[in-house]
């Protein structure tokens, strides 16, 4: 392992999308989704930890989750856990890991990842992060990590690179041409077709000096604010610091604040198999389904004539009886029963959405 | 009040039509299953009380009930709950309960009721009550209490009336020509029609003489193993006695046993309003409804799209959340999630039995 290779977990995510069984007290990567074993943030530790010593890791987390990742992840010290007083999306949360490992190793390389996806192809997987680095050390690059479409999925960013002598871009790095928002599903088959355009997996890879460069010169305000606790970081006025450049940050992500903007911005092109998980559909086409196509997970049930659908509980010892049903999901937990239709994400979304506003806090 | 009128309350069944709310543990009848504060058994009682004192009420329960019953009734001594070690139908229970009561007062009359109706128009229904219980003090007479149907009623049993010069039969005492079973709805429509045909509300009024008559003369072997125990009932011999007793016992309802076999049985046409709420959608059919026809009980809901659905939950602090459902039962307890089509009875039915016989003894 390098000694100058570290790894950033962004964990401060409130996993709306999984409600009801992701809650703001417990999110979604403290939670073991996919019925595993482990949860989505241990699994992204574990992953990394194969090529990245534990002394070399920082999670960003929101400031009540800093239980929660020490308990998740014990190999870490509590002073790896860097604590965000408020949410502000992804550049102040990457602008604050930098300034604090600037101040520690100021020569490092890392990788900025999400904690809650799955990787099919672990190998692979870590030799892409390898490569990744690799090429980071060498290079004044801001890379970002791109999976070959499998299917025309409207869920995901797409990158489009630039067109170069080799049609496409396979395991290795390419400039960005630019980055997309999510498409339709007509312009997401155009994407898929045309061989230019990679899902964002959200994993980006640079060194500590390409990447303060580019908050610099792309997000100035932001830069000076975390580079002004250069001095604070690392002792006990940590908190109180961050705590007023958190007040003073806009919510901006690190897409749209930098890779958007800059011109060193490259992808490394992949197939290591990957999902973000991002919604309760995309889980039920993760899972094993049963004969009639049911997804069950965690759950005792007695179905009769039930189609398509996913069942999830958070009590495993509850019997779930369904009579007659076709394309739901029916989530069970303590305090929230969810019963709707299974493969509209926007339905699903839009449900969660009116039910937490109708509810305020209560069930959030 | 007549100090020779008793009332004999049959608490003993275990309410699989209404479970998972109900179960063998505490069945339907220990339940306020409409949602009115109070449960069958304690409506029944109070009911009751109007017209019967308190010393004169016997409770006829599983003998696992005993304390529910004494929980629910604490104006009864212990003595006054008859404890059945098996089930055995009606004709065992009411042999029992006759008996018992024989060596206290042989004088009595007695109304024999189920322990979880509704009455909606108490002050009528307790009218029927005297009446019928003086025509059986000058009568010997097996006295049934009939309902004017209100509608084709697939779910009970009719009892037809002989033909008479006055038609119909109103708010008085007729003959019984015949029992039927519970009848299609054409068949059910044709009863209706004809004027002749009322609702067995499975209550009973007799004198403990003539009773005493009819179980010697049609269910001699029942009446033989009951009116052994003479020197047994009201002593601490009474338990063992009643277990050896209920041993030997077939399964028989009094209607079969009895009713349809003597000669001087007689129905009370009333109309007091009445239903057995016998099924979920009986339930349903009482409850309010809201604007798109569900009725909610116990249940903090979010509905969207939802119609003509019945929800009930055991929490009344759980959240449910349903998205896009017409015609179903959602039924929500600690151990048992039920999502089912609503109107279709035999469908509940058999989904309820499937069920329980795929998982033992474990959610009964």
């Amino acid at each position: 392992m390098n000694n100058n290779d570290y790894c950033i977990i962004m964990a401060g995510g409130i996993g709306s999308r999984f409600w009801p069984l992701s809650r703001t007290k417990k999110p979604k990567q403290f939670l073991d989704i996919l019925g595993v074993g482990k949860t989505f943030i241990r699994q992204t530790y574990e992953r990394f930890a194969r090529i990245i010593p534990a002394q070399n890791f920082l999670v960003v987390t929101g400031i009540d989750y800093k239980g929660l990742v020490l308990s998740e992840i014990p190999e870490i010290e509590e002073n790896q856990v860097l604590c965000e007083p408020m949410r502000r999306n992804t550049a102040p949360c990457i602008a604050y890991a930098t300034y604090r490992l600037l101040k520690k190793n100021p020569g490092a390389k890392v990788v900025v990842t999400p904690s809650d996806h799955i990787i099919f192809n672990e190998t692979k997987f870590l030799e892409v992060m390898l490569n990744g680095l690799a090429y980071a050390e060498n290079n004044d690059a801001l890379v970002t990590v791109g999976l070959k479409p499998t299917r025309p999925e409207t869920g995901y960013g797409y990158i489009q690179i630039e067109k170069n002598d080799a049609p496409g871009c396979k395991d290795t790095v390419c400039k960005v041409r630019t980055f997309t928002e999510k498409p339709d599903v007509e312009t997401a088959k155009l994407f898929v077709e045309s061989g230019e355009f990679y899902w964002n997996s959200g994993i980006f890879i640079w060194s500590l000096n390409s990447v303060q460069k580019a908050l610099s010169a792309y997000l100035p305000d932001i830069a000076d604010i975390f580079s002004g606790g250069m001095d604070k970081y690392g002792t006990s006025s940590e908190e109180s610091f961050i705590f007023e450049a958190y007040s003073q940050c806009y919510n901006i992500s690190i897409d749209y604040g930098v890779m958007e903007k800059a011109e060193n911005v490259f992808v490394f092109a992949a197939d290591f198999g990957w999902s973000d998980v991002g919604t309760w559909n995309s889980l039920y086409l993760q899972l094993d389904k049963d004969g009639a196509g049911n997804a069950v997970k965690n759950a005792k049930t007695y179905l009769s004539d039930v189609s398509n659908s996913m069942i999830d509980s958070a009590n495993r010892d509850k019997l779930i009886v369904i009579k007659g049903l076709d394309n739901y999901l029916v989530v069970d937990t303590d305090d929230v029963l969810m019963i709707c239709p299974r493969n509209n994400e926007d339905v699903i979304k839009q449900t969660i959405s009116d039910v937490l506003a109708d509810n305020g806090v209560d069930f959030i």
